[in-house]
């Protein structure tokens, strides 16, 4: 459900009429999200549509009104988004086009003409603050917290002119420096430098992105039965093709307690034999496999391709036992 | 942290001194969580103490605030509860004792002396109305929904003197309806009556409740490597011994993406022989095992024990292999 | 090495220029691979070549001297017949085109004018006589056992004019009654009536076989490496496609101790796809694949066909692999 | 059945009443068994009972005729004995009690008085011309083969004072030099210089060998069921607890076609906690299992023991479940 006005829904026909993409993203200025919108696209050359939540910006692409939609999918911190997983799993088909890796530092910002030797009331989200506590702990001993209600409200705040924020610098991401025309007093505010929030673009379905040699397939498999195994037997449809994965996640199916379905993203891409092949076995014993799309993958794969999982592997063999069924070859 | 004021921590020492178990569980009075304390403890013989959070309710109990705490730890719709499994998977040792099944059902109440036909106006948590969109549909079909911040916040408005409330009725949970002397309009609103929440009662480390025959165990379990196959080498641990998984969740280990432990409720009790064997297996092959306790189980197994995995299979096979260690059997 | 003289070669040479087949099998008439031969072919449109051994018999195929050999395989009591595996699993490349099933029973036989009540010493070779030691003890309790060297050697004594043979009648296959006229004084004489003896119709490569629906196929697989898991590895490569093994033999590498190879029956048709994509992972994983054959069984299968395995499935399921690649299916 | 006499049977008696220990072995003197056999008794201390076969040689020590058996159970080149491994198999309860490993090469012996130049014809079982074959081109390159019915009958013949032999020299197991008083031409004649056999001493139930550390354990198993699958279960119990397996056999149960029997030799020692571990597991899920011992052994392993699967890990990880079950850990 976009939340764009009839004013702003004109505005996006008239995006669509001139041909620029319109990206559905959650908002408003200044996210994390706007960050990893901000790697793929430029508001030069694209809409962008902030929403109110994640699902709002899946909808989105859904109802047309948007092209794309950026969402958070999983943190190294937090785990999945369970709501855009399962907005993805159901519902009318969408796809994921590529992903994005932001790294969770903050900015520690202020208005114009507060220096750092000033700040004393830090405003920041409660996650926000506990993900910098010991940067917080050495360079602003004597710092107060003032919790937020999001990261960009603070730096809302500051833009307005009213005179009493109850704060005096606040704990916001990157990009709300610009946006709310605040001024930087640190960057790189981050006790664990290697925390990172995975997005990814969603589309409508169409002609998947060309194989890079680096990709990432996503699916959502239910189980074969609810019987011991069942998990076993779909995981050894990976293995028999030496396929790695690098995210399983379950999801209730929502009947009852104890049935899933599985979030899985695997390294590899659906043009790739062995995930192909992969894919054939989970279509055979699983009721139900969606699928969600190859992409260039941005993070560092888990393991090597193994021998004998090569596309000219398949090709070998496959070619081999075209000979034997011909006769021609023993 | 609890967040009890002074006063109410002398209550606590009270409670203690004569004997009454403390129970710390998410407030306020009324709630799922309260249902499902209730259906272990009576307020008459135990001491009820609420929370603002999951986690607040845990760590009284790692505090000795309290001695146990009533939290969430999976929806049938929902999921897992995440902030549950990750404040239970790290810190000081506690134990899963019981587990207890809510179904989310909910009541249609007002205040004395309004009869569902005056009702227009209807309170409720956004997911507490999306869950019951079909039941108002066919029995409020002019039903307007005024937004409520949790599920119990319309009960307490209604419970006070307060002239206007700006709506009619709210949906509320079971309990809140005696906890906050409302009358009931509807019983049992809900759209799916299979939907229902599972909590678990967290004590800390003590002697593991006796085995019942329908039990099961909770564990925290990294994998031993991040190489393909790990998930399936850890998952053979069970197979191996007929062990069947109920519930399996993963979750970042936080240090970057990609790395995950496991909560697993497995079907069965520690002192099950094919429970303890597989048990040894993982603490074999992983490089960290997290037992969180044995209890007695209150849904229904997904499968039979598999024949030569009862305990008296493990006993013959250990005595067939002593005696062939001491040279008497062949 | 086909032990025929020259006449006999030019018998061979006849009887390929007029078309009729020519089967090498293990001689003289009346043995029990005569029995299997008489399954499948007729003296009358066939040219039988007995050979000494199922070495001979099977290089007479591969030297051209014959057209197709007929060759014990595997008996249900003595198990495989390792020469005939190792022949066909090195060498010039050979196939099975079809498998035929003796049971092994004998004929108590003796000359014409001999009846019953005056047998007394009973010639038979050593595994004959185990083989029907207890129907002997019921039906000729004062019997005496007279060794003989093979099976047939007896019946031939029998048909030569010399007086004496030094017993007085003999256990011979039921081909040896009619090929030596001897007068037959018992059928099925055997304790075990389930014991059977596998042969196969060994031929050159050329077209395989047509698809009957009830079909097997037989391989040489050499395990990818020596470590724990290979064996388990090559299997499960069976298993992931649903493939069920009827026959599995471990023949030495003959490099050094505890290197194998494995000699495989197989349920199904190199046309069946869950038994060529069983193939195909074969090939990839294993350093050296042999194709034997496939050909229409006669025995029972072990297992129904599962579920998700059949050809309608596979093919299903790559179409949906192709609609995906295609951008045309989700 | 022992092959012995009257007469010989009293000498049993007496060697049983010294002390000595009785050896049963396939005979004549001058065999590889009798080679395999000196490597663990010298006649001096010993009495060497010589029998007409295998099966005689393993009834010997059922009877009581014999206290220990030496027997070929496995030859790089030719793969198991399987009238060894089928009368080991079933019948009354024995064990192995070691192995030995004799690397298979012959002499080239004659006469006294006979010189390598002068030798022509030489005598040889067919085996043994087979694999000496390129040895023989090199060495003798005009040599004619003469075939013997066993690698000792010309020994023997050449022992006797008979004049006219039928050949200059012989190819004989290095023990039939000294046997028969023989004259060596050439030692070490062989082809493949890896080809061995190896022999097992076996004996009667008692108490096991103790533990080397380099062990080995052999084990028939009947397999749970004739599934897909089946095979694949019974080689999980292994590969669950990192045992390696050095050897493994198919043999007929012997009822129908298709149904097997497992011969298997694993690395490791009964009392080794992966062995036992793994042995409780078949004796669970597998109809039948026969202990056939535990005993050093002398060939190189296929594997290093897997991380996790040392003595030390089970221990650990018995006393943590131990732990668990007594609310000591956690």
């Amino acid at each position: 459900m976009p939340s764009g006005t009839s004013e702003t829904r004109d505005e996006h026909r008239d995006a669509a009429e001139r041909g620029r993409p319109r990206y559905a993203y959650l908002g408003p200025a200044g996210t994390f999200t706007e960050a990893a919108l901000r790697q793929i696209a430029s508001p030069d050359g694209a809409v962008f549509l902030p929403q109110v939540d994640v699902v709002s910006a899946i909808e989105a692409v859904r109802t047309g009104a948007a092209d794309h939609a950026v969402v958070a999918i999983e943190s190294s911190v937090e785990g999945s988004v369970t709501a855009v997983l399962d907005t993805l799993a159901t519902g009318d088909p969408l796809v994921l086009q590529g992903e994005m890796i932001v790294p969770v530092s903050f900015v520690l910002a202020a208005r114009p003409g507060t220096g750092l030797s000033a700040v004393r009331r830090v405003a920041a989200h409660p996650h926000a603050w506990a993900q910098c506590r010991r940067w917080l702990l050495q360079n602003l001993p004597d710092g107060v917290h003032v919790p937020a209600t999001s990261n960009t409200a603070p730096a809302a705040a500051m833009a307005t002119g009213e005179r009493e924020l109850g704060f005096d610098a606040a704990l916001v991401p990157p990009p709300a420096v610009e946006a709310y025309g605040l001024v930087p007093l640190a960057d790189d505010v981050a006790d664990n430098h290697h925390a990172v929030t995975r997005f990814v673009l969603v589309g409508r379905p169409g002609p998947v992105p060309p194989r890079t040699g680096a990709d990432k397939t996503t699916l959502v498999v239910h189980l074969p039965s609810n019987q011991a195994g069942a998990l076993l037997e779909m995981l050894e449809q990976f293995a028999a093709r030496g396929v790695n994965l690098s995210r399983i996640e379950s999801r209730p199916l929502g009947d009852s307690l104890g049935r899933y379905s599985f979030s899985i993203d695997v390294e590899g891409h659906v043009d790739d034999e062995r995930v192909a092949e992969a894919l054939m076995g989970l279509h055979r014993v699983c009721p139900h496999v969606r699928f969600l799309g190859s992409y260039p993958r941005v993070d560092t794969p888990h393991g090597d391709v193994r021998p004998g999982t090569y596309d000219a592997d398949f090709l070998a063999a496959r070619a081999w036992v075209q000979a034997l069924r011909d006769g021609r070859a023993h």
